[in-house]
């Protein structure tokens, strides 16, 4: 790419980023046809593409459905130490959220699950797969592994609802710890499909373990994120 | 992309993510070159991209000076409410760190500045910019904003070394408190060129605004990392 071009994609970006910032194109709102951009800009139809994929990275707009680009809503900013559910922290952000449970099955613990919940190689997890989406457009994608003998009856609750809630009201898990982690990942069939992203294009994953008062883990979870809808946030007081 | 080439690069992404996993390919060993690797596998150059393109956002292999692909080391894995130095978890993690200082300089701050470190728009502020490897490879890009008014005579210090310790055993700063945030960001030059990677790529963006006792803002820092470098982890006691 001459000089040329890479200053054309980059006035391209930032004249289509200053609208978005400055609120002149709304959340969730149509970007223009590609075809009315090259033209409104003066650049080759591959000089806005670049443009476009970067102002994707930089989390300012979206493709969807093959139908366009769409100026992405505001990141949910999530505290994942204040164990607050996504139910309550979308809601108080002003986002609607909507779960979809994908499915439930009981399975044996495989090798690698078995490590990362400290469970013998025979034992039984249930695992349940959501899909979560904020204002309709899908966000993450979660898998859920409960350790089966901390959850007598556990497909008789309602696994569309609030995780949170059910451990506290219905097993009376109050004391808990987590041990969390944050990492850039590829996104995959079937969650890239369901997420509306590229095979294979980066996301976050956001990893879960939980431990009741005696240590035992109890749960471990994994979620996967667009890259774009994600804020982790956290506060902690420091002796240095 | 036809069924046939999309089975063909998650065949190749698979078999060249076996050998890193299971120990065949070492750490910072390059890869055999492009054509060779279509030799082996019998795909043409498109399919062989796709399936390194997907390896590069899994995080496995990264590209080096136009000289080709290299098995990307293990992660960094970093507990920021913990505040243990860049340097001291480098160590511990078998790594050798070094720092890289780029620029220092008085600036005024600006709007974004002065709102983000609650300051009033005349203040001036100590900007720092660095650049951290490990084992010699660029991982992270900082900017580090230092609120004058709390650091008499910072330009006698040494700024390649620990600002932990600085403000510890200089500055005193013993209770401090904390506030993160951690997100998918863009990579653009000098960052991009700093670090290795295409300008536009995807990286991991690490706010962080320090406090002092008192509840003043002293200090606020964004660290840019290659995505492939970082594992964020959190521990946490949580009362449901």
């Amino acid at each position: 790419m001459s000089d040329n071009n890479s200053f054309a994609y980059a006035a391209v970006r930032e004249a289509i980023s200053e609208q978005i910032q400055h609120g002149k194109l709304a959340e969730n709102q149509p970007l223009a046809a590609e075809r009315d951009l090259c033209e409104q800009f003066q650049v080759s139809r591959s000089t806005l593409r670049q443009a476009l994929s970067q102002l994707e990275n930089m989390g300012l707009i979206y493709r969807k459905n093959r139908s366009g680009w769409y100026v992405c809503p505001r990141k949910l900013r999530y505290e994942p130490t204040r164990h607050v559910s996504f139910l309550d922290y979308a809601v108080a952000q002003g986002f609607t959220p909507t779960t979809r449970l994908l499915s439930v099955q009981k399975i044996k613990a495989g090798a690698k699950l078995s490590q990362l919940m400290e469970l013998d190689g025979r034992s039984t997890v249930t695992a349940l797969t959501r899909l979560r989406a904020v204002d309709g457009r899908p966000v993450l994608m979660e898998q859920i592994y409960f350790n089966q003998r901390h959850f007598p009856g556990l497909e008789k609750q309602d696994l569309s609802l609030s995780i949170n809630a059910m451990l506290k009201n219905h097993y009376h898990h109050h004391a808990l710890s987590t041990q969390i982690s944050i990492e850039s990942c590829c996104l995959f069939t079937p969650a890239a499909a369901h997420l509306g992203v590229n095979d294979g294009a980066l996301g976050l994953k956001v990893q879960r373990t939980l431990r009741n008062a005696e240590g035992e883990i109890i749960e471990f979870d994994e979620e996967l994120w667009r890259h774009d809808a994600l804020v982790v946030e956290n506060h902690a007081h420091i002796q240095m």
